[in-house]
């Protein structure tokens, strides 16, 4: 089966971003270049929340899908929807939707931006796999990576890569709760 | 000069124990073992806050100096005098106690304990390292390790093991920051 995986770059600290959205800090090299590149190939599907898309939108002058060639659904109960080319708004509950995609014929499917919209997918349990690229920066405040839930989620380590920044890039399989 | 050094097992999403203090979650195995021991031997002076001395004086009965082997200071303005040998309270400002401690002679200063007493240590500048032993766990609440500062800390990272049991365990130097 497809999975869904949760991955980002964040700083020390737990953020994925500085209060006001900036990713100034990230340190871009070739080492993440072509993990991020052989990543792009095994997913066909991003989903994400509102709150990522619309800052998203507006970086690429609101004009097109930043991802085209991928099928890419916001969960959103109030935007209508999109004119963009391969953005689908999808108003029903996100773990359930993403129960009956998750059975579909596909890639891997990837979600955007962390946060709320994480913390709720993580709580339902339908994410497979999170990764993390980890910077050597404690950035202070910022928005979290991960935030409160109402459960613990029990991890496999599935990979632990160094680069030659000091960026640590950990991949974790999500064990499946007893429950 | 002595180092100062923040260390602690976390949860992937930065906490350091649950909400009541609880460390049921953490790891044990024979790499982590070996790497306290050797730890410890590069280790005179323990500084922690109030908040992590007395759950710890709980834990060893209240009767005695739980690490009665090592020059052990409690920063607050409340506490009177311990009477266990080796604990001395300190009610003056933590950051310049830290500073004239450097300068004393002696092994590296261990930082117990985390939250605010880190924090506020990290603000003034006077931590050179921090070690994290990274649990592959998401704990879902808890104690932060850290919290929102009011600066950004740029770090470098020195070492990256990873244990078999999945724990990834780093070492960053804290860059001096030019201002």
């Amino acid at each position: 089966m497809r999975k869904v995986i949760f991955g980002f770059a964040n700083s020390l600290d737990n953020y994925i971003a500085r209060k006001d959205g900036a990713v100034d800090w990230l340190l871009w090299c070739d080492e993440a270049r072509e993990i991020m590149s052989e990543y792009w190939k095994t997913i066909d599907t991003i989903l994400m929340g509102r709150k990522t898309y619309e800052p998203m939108l507006k970086y690429s002058d609101g004009k097109s899908n930043p991802y085209p060639n991928i099928k890419t659904f916001v969960f959103s109960r109030t935007l209508k929807q999109s004119e963009h080319k391969g953005v689908e708004i999808v108003s029903e509950d996100a773990a359930e939707f993403v129960r009956k995609l998750k059975k579909k014929k596909g890639k891997d499917i990837c979600i955007m931006g962390g946060g709320d919209f994480g913390k709720t997918l993580l709580e339902a349990g339908v994410i497979d796999e999170i990764g993390l690229n980890i910077h050597p920066v404690l950035l202070g405040s910022g928005i979290p990576v991960f935030h409160e839930m109402n459960r613990q989620v029990n991890l496999k380590l599935l990979d632990c890569k160094v680069f030659k920044n000091g960026c640590v890039v950990v991949t974790y399989s999500v064990k499946k709760s007893k429950k």
